[in-house]
């Protein structure tokens, strides 16, 4: 361990050289400090694509495993000046947990504890280490549900799906991370811990700092505990896989579908990804199929069926060629097989630079158009799919990440999918979150509210400690 | 005119005078600046009962049209130091559109458009001044509707109902005002206007400041647009009433309830409120009566009957004595009359104070039964109902208020009631908001992050103009 640090306080020069050998000083007595450039390697990246964002090298990690601990460490940094960077599993696909150099990384993977589930009261409170799909199955012994699911569930954090305000699949009926939030504790960025919101299902005192520090990206303070609200478990899923000629008919039958029916899944994939699949593992769809939408049910007392079918009325209503549907499980997933295969079908033709925009429902089919059109242009293989229910849509750019060229065109393609987004009156992320990839967009978006957005950040953290060059 | 402006400025005295004087004779060519005090009295206090908060009396007040003159009137104020008090329609119930001496009182009733609906993106925009009910109907001719339904909806405005985060019946499945809340324009304490916020069902970018704003109270700046989000119009609603012996066995019914389905409706009553009912309009309730608990489901694909049924067959299960349900309309509208009497049954006994707490699902039996045994000590009767499924109560005591001895019982026992939510780990207030009301509790709910909540509340409004006094 000493070793590692001495390393470290090699390689850091300059100003934030006598720093970072203040803050490692303090640190090394509270024990477990990790100073191993290797493991400093691992832990200062995301799982974002490989060069589309920076990653610092960062002093050092410390993995705390109670509430003090984070505090001592986020007042040691400050006091020394030294920037916090917090993260759970890594997961995010921004660069929001992305290390800066000569940085202190707050790991929270080892505060992985269920503090309490109350099966009467429908909340659990949770350490922000601990995996979504754990508190899944805690909660599944009780018949309960935590709703919030994002693609990383089996190994992503509570606490980083609370810093990112992560999305999923059924946002579409049960709402995003920020809607199963009821309350925090947070670190704030002068050491102080603070408790924010309630346990209760409503609440109207105070400003909501919950909802504040729900997807700043740890740019306001590190969670150190969440009380999250717990659903029933819902009734089984009935499916609905159709096939559309169009992007036109495709998009009338998601608007048709989200303004007379409560799907718990709406989903949507274009020609090119639907090719990539068929390449990868042959559905048995023929070339007219330009677009595919999936649709699920959970409607209760034995009505998910029939829900399904009313929506697959609905997509021949707007010009579906086919709409198949099954209350069977195995034949549910066997419908949903090709949405399930959509980004690693994409990921076998190359590197890909995973895009995520949020338009409204009524331009989803502007917005593939356009996509469609920004890959023509730019000579590239971009597959779209996503979260048509929320118009939270996953543009996939496939590049040659040897062929500078393409490289170079890949971003200008990703660059331009969000201004197009932009242009429809979207935002540049709908789940995925700023971090460092969005952030030259940022502006754009924030618009009158910048001024706005900076007071509380400076507000909160006016050294800018807090996971600086994030968010915002 | 004139002689209105002459008459305040009589009526002011002291430093204040010059500052009320000097805004007056700015705003004046603006055009049809109120100064008239009996005008200016009506415009000086919500609904919340009488004497149990203090209303002050208003300099003047402004009604714009349009957001520009929602700045001139802000920049005017500021300039010279007069408080603001933001209202829209004043049907709050804890005072927070209460007038302080000598303010500015900004009503935006006529700023009442539809600005946009799209049916195609399921999202409005309005002006504040815009009734809830108003949009509900322009929602409704394109078969859709706008969630939010607190009790006051035929006569409050939305503008309102995001100031405060208003609640209502259907939150307990479609949420509150924030959760229908996509974007806001907002006219901060300098004047300037932000948008914040967006159309888009998701979207993670930037810090939360449509939520921040949400039941703010106007202290951090004044609504003057918001987009909200529509929703398909639900299928017709399928009705339960039952009947409990005792606190604790609607308690467990409510909790069953609560875990096993997703009621779109579901209420509670206790013996004193079921009482005033009969007495007022017999419904042919027996004594055994203790509490009534009523569920409505609006489930898909003709299941909201058998949804009600399951939710009676879990009443059974806890000891319901009489377990009723129906899925004709007006059979429905016959199960719920004794909860739509509840309030106005309760008013009829005197003077009532309207309390507003919300608890763990878990404790509402111990909030009842504390509930019962403050009434005793206070020689009061104390009838609660409310919004079960969300824990949220609203205990309502009655009093004589000319009976000075009562009305220091009837204070004594609303704090205690307050005191007790808190002991339960619940909130001061569910839905109605802190207003002037509740602020007394406010630190011993806040806790640690009362610092957190006056720096934000400096950082948006350092001068302290907006809305001074209340909420925070």
């Amino acid at each position: 361990m000493a070793r590692g640090v001495s390393s470290s306080r090699d390689a850091v020069t300059g100003g934030s050289g006598g720093r970072v050998a203040g803050l490692l000083a303090e640190l090394e007595p509270l024990g477990e400090l990790v100073t191993d450039p290797d493991v400093l390697a691992s832990y200062s990246h995301d799982q974002t694509g490989p060069g589309m964002v920076e990653a610092g090298r960062p002093a050092a990690l410390v993995r705390p495993r109670h509430t003090a601990e984070v505090q001592a460490a986020v007042r040691a940094a400050a006091r020394h000046g030294v920037p916090i960077v917090p993260r759970g599993a890594g997961s995010g696909l921004s660069g929001g947990a992305n290390a800066v150099d000569d940085c202190l990384v707050i790991c929270t993977e080892r505060m992985g504890e269920l503090v309490d589930l109350d099966p009467a009261s429908l909340y659990a409170r949770v350490q922000p280490g601990l995996i979504n799909a754990e508190l899944g199955k805690a909660a599944a012994a009780h018949g309960l549900r935590y709703a919030p699911d994002p693609a990383s569930f089996e190994f992503s954090t509570l606490g980083g799906n609370v810093a990112t305000n992560a999305g999923g699949l059924c946002c579409v009926k049960y709402g995003v991370t920020r809607d199963s939030l009821l309350g925090l504790e947070v670190v704030l960025a002068d050491g102080t811990a603070v408790r924010v919101g309630r346990r209760t299902r409503k609440g109207v005192v105070g400003y909501d700092l919950t909802a504040l520090f729900c997807g700043s990206e740890g740019t306001l303070g590190i969670v150190t505990e969440a009380t999250l609200r717990l659903m029933p478990e819902p009734p089984p899923l009935a499916t609905l896989a159709a096939s559309f000629p169009s992007l036109g008919s495709a998009g009338a039958a998601v608007a048709r579908i989200s303004a007379a029916t409560t799907p718990a899944v709406l989903e949507l994939m274009d020609r090119t990804t639907v090719a990539a699949v068929e390449a990868m593992a042959p559905q048995g769809l023929d070339e007219s199929v330009d677009v595919l939408v999936f649709g699920c049910s959970d409607a209760p007392g034995g009505a998910a069926l029939v829900e399904v079918e009313r929506m697959a009325a609905l997509c021949e209503a707007a010009g579906a060629t086919l709409a198949a549907t099954t209350d069977e499980a195995a034949e549910g997933r066997m419908l949903m097989s090709a949405r399930r295969l959509a980004y690693p079908a994409l990921e076998r033709l190359g590197a890909t630079m995973l895009d995520d925009v949020c338009v409204p429902l009524g331009t989803i089919p502007a917005l593939l158009e356009g996509v469609e059109a920004i890959a023509d242009r730019s000579r590239l293989t971009i597959g779209t799919f996503g979260h048509a229910g929320d118009g939270n849509m996953h543009p996939t750019i496939v590049y040659d990440a040897a062929d500078q060229g393409e490289v170079e065109r890949a971003r200008s393609a990703f660059a331009a999918i969000v201004c197009l987004a932009l242009e429809l009156g979207g935002t540049v992320s709908g789940e995925h979150g700023v971090g460092s990839l969005k952030r030259p967009f940022l502006d754009d978006e924030l618009g009158s509210s910048r001024p706005l957005q900076r007071a509380i950040k400076a507000a909160l953290d006016p050294a800018g400690v807090m996971n600086p060059g994030k968010a915002i």
